[in-house]
């Protein structure tokens, strides 16, 4: 074998124990809540039949997918497969092949890495968590409530505040209706989507080239300068849906849609949340299939996109063979979270160390004499090391001083011979001595 | 799009909410244990560099790795990756790419899926877990000692009944010299190896057919009938390895190997672990690699394979350029101890249930009554879910059953008005009445 200088893929990432115990914490942070509402786990497959995946991302998505080549004997007859994309198509393939098992409402959260063929660049990588939780088979705005306090929830444990930007994608068909271009709806909402990003007068622009007429874009422009509370904005959009724009067409689409807002940030003001909530007219996403419901969340004291997004969608699982199943639910982006946690210098310094007190090792002696009160500490749920080579102290208490360990313990003869252990506070200085019987006071010592 | 379907491909599994409760089980009390040993995580992209991988499994093992198609314009230029086929060899490839920014000894363990074109069969799946521990730069036999108080630990947490057998590799190239077959040491070990499946003549035939001499096979078949303590074991393996056996041969390497037996007994009589160690000479492991001592696990009350298998290996980053660093590491076969604990029924039956408390609701008042009331006891921590439809009670209590959610509280008019909160254990039946605002109670109530 030659040797050869190793490296992994392009796009992908090795992550090290500084990293993993900051992304644990994310997830553990994230799994404990939707625990508290009922949600459970579940995994799919990193390999699906490639028929599972294909015309399920559009054009450009099916070119992204990395396919898997068969190999063996039979290598012509098995089906094809692809690596998961997202876990949306996955999990709605577990719900039509599992019907029979699952009972509805079915609550289910998932975290897996997803694989994507695309160019690398900063912040876009080629194999990335994704963190998606939906409830399907409910129609309840209950469950868009359950949303918004599991994001409260994660984020306030996380200690970033947040903004959840609602719509409805019912209230962007109606501006499609009231603008006089009810087949246009997917064109106008993609603009809109931009307007954040290109301003208005690109948007008008971009409505234009569409075939928007110059009425209907004046009408949208109406919409998008509505401005003021959830109220204000609530009472303009009604008035205009009713007929009140300058096209006098009225919208009962668009009405309805305002209708699941309005109880839907009623239920809010009862759960009373402690996030920015706000309804953001403007708000689209790209993804095509939403029916209802919108969400974002985005961070409010650090520059990044979105870190969440979500929303309902009616007919999942029909391409499968199921339909009429309802259901929403939101993704929470994992590795935005991560960045926005280290620039805000958000992840608890204790992360950094795993073990709390090292035993120092001068000679074989000193290491018989320290396994077994190293081994009843560890009974008490203490992490504890034994230095395992007698070595020069300095090394010793480099090695302590690399890993953050904060607590050291020397013991030499003298100790041995009293049957007594020395434990030192690296921080403070603090030294004490404790009989080797003591347990239960050095587990104190080191809380 | 046609509908299709669904279904995944053979050899892999999707895991459900029962079964990633009890996967999460397992993973969360071998992590918990690796913890107070002071490793932590690390995590390796899914997809190596195909140069990373190849020649590092055998003929057979490089025809059992999935490639990853290329695609795009440069796909021809971009290196061939292949699928993670186990976590051994990332990890080299870790240790040599991340050698600046690690120190020695470094402790990490790994719990990932990996990817084998497997034929698949019962138990054995083209995708599942591995869950990796290991310890490398450190040449100590306190690190054997801990693995084997980790293996200790894990299943005593578990309520598993475990032996440990640990031979060395070096005890077995005595074996091969003391036969007069230094040349045939593995050869000798893989028949040892099958001892227990295929019986002592079949052993014999099999070294036969690999050229080991008619004397040699006496002094192989003296050494297997070896039994007794590990302290009898020992002393007539010296003798032998000292020149007594039929040959007269005397075997440095074997003595070694002997010692560092001695030595680890030593030191695992001094930490005092519960689970049966066993000196086990005919212990061989398949694998090459290994250059002291061996490990392997079973299960005391199942009759299953090995669960946990392990050793030490002294150039495992050699092929990547970085040679002479001595490690130490122990697989934890995740699927089989899942199939222990299943048979032996020693999941803990609160995994079954997610929720502890269902909130019935029958209307619009009821369910805005209780939103709050919800919100309050989950951020105590406690899983509350609220049925999302107001439908009949029996379709609620039986969400309930099916959930295995112990307790549900249903409210009416009379509650709202009173402002009260009826919880009911649904298994004892007791009931209870609650002021609203009394939610440290009520969290007493489910406790």
């Amino acid at each position: 074998m030659s040797i050869q200088k190793p490296s992994i893929p392009k796009g992908t990432r090795d992550f090290g124990q500084k990293e993993m115990a900051r992304r644990n914490y994310i997830f553990d942070t994230i799994r404990s809540v939707f625990a508290t509402f009922g949600y459970s786990e579940i995994q799919t497959p990193a390999q699906e039949n490639l028929s599972t995946l294909l015309g399920k991302y559009g054009e450009e998505g099916d070119k992204l997918l990395f396919r898997i080549q068969n190999s063996g004997e039979k290598a012509a007859l098995a089906p094809e497969k692809g690596l998961r994309y997202d876990l949306t198509v996955p999990f709605a393939r577990f719900v039509v092949q599992h019907q029979s098992e699952i009972s509805m409402p079915f609550k289910r959260f998932q975290i897996q890495p997803v694989w994507r063929a695309d160019r690398p660049q900063k912040g876009r990588y080629r194999e990335f968590y994704q963190c998606d939780v939906d409830v399907i088979g409910s129609t309840s705005l209950l469950n868009e409530l359950e949303l918004v306090q599991m994001v409260d929830a994660v984020f306030r444990k996380l200690g970033v505040r947040v903004a959840v930007k609602i719509n409805n994608r019912k209230v962007l068909t109606g501006f499609a209706e009231i603008a006089g271009a009810p087949d246009k709806v997917v064109d106008i909402t993609v603009a809109i989507d931009k307007l954040d990003k290109i301003g208005m007068d690109k948007v008008v622009e971009e409505m234009a080239e569409k075939g928007v007429s110059a009425s209907g874009i004046d009408v949208i422009r109406e919409i998008l300068s509505l401005g003021g509370s959830f109220r204000e904005k609530f009472s303009s959009m009604k008035a205009l849906f009713e007929g009140g724009s300058s096209s006098g067409i009225v919208s009962e689409e668009g009405l309805r849609g305002l209708a699941e807002l309005e109880e839907l940030f009623g239920l809010i003001d009862i759960a009373g949340v402690s996030s920015q909530v706000d309804l953001d007219l403007s708000l689209a996403r790209g993804l095509n299939y939403y029916t209802g419901a919108i969400f974002e969340v985005k961070a409010l004291d650090w520059e990044i996109g979105s870190i969440c997004g979500g929303g309902r969608y009616d007919n999942l699982t029909g391409i499968f063979g199921l339909p009429g199943l309802s259901g929403v639910g939101i993704s929470f982006g994992a590795d935005r979270i991560y960045d926005v946690l280290t620039g805000l210098e958000l992840f608890p310094p204790t992360l950094e160390q795993s073990t709390t007190l090292l035993f120092a090792v001068m000679g074989a002696d000193e290491l018989c004499y320290v396994i077994p009160i190293a081994a009843a500490l560890r009974s008490k749920g203490i992490s504890v090391e034994i230095y395992p080579e007698p070595s020069k102290l300095k090394k010793q208490f480099e090695y302590a001083d690399r890993h953050n360990i904060p607590f050291i313990s020397i013991n030499g003869s003298n100790e041995i011979e009293a049957g007594s252990v020395n434990v030192k506070n690296l921080q403070s200085g603090e030294q004490k001595a404790f009989k080797a019987s003591e347990i239960d006071e050095i587990a104190g010592f080191l809380r």
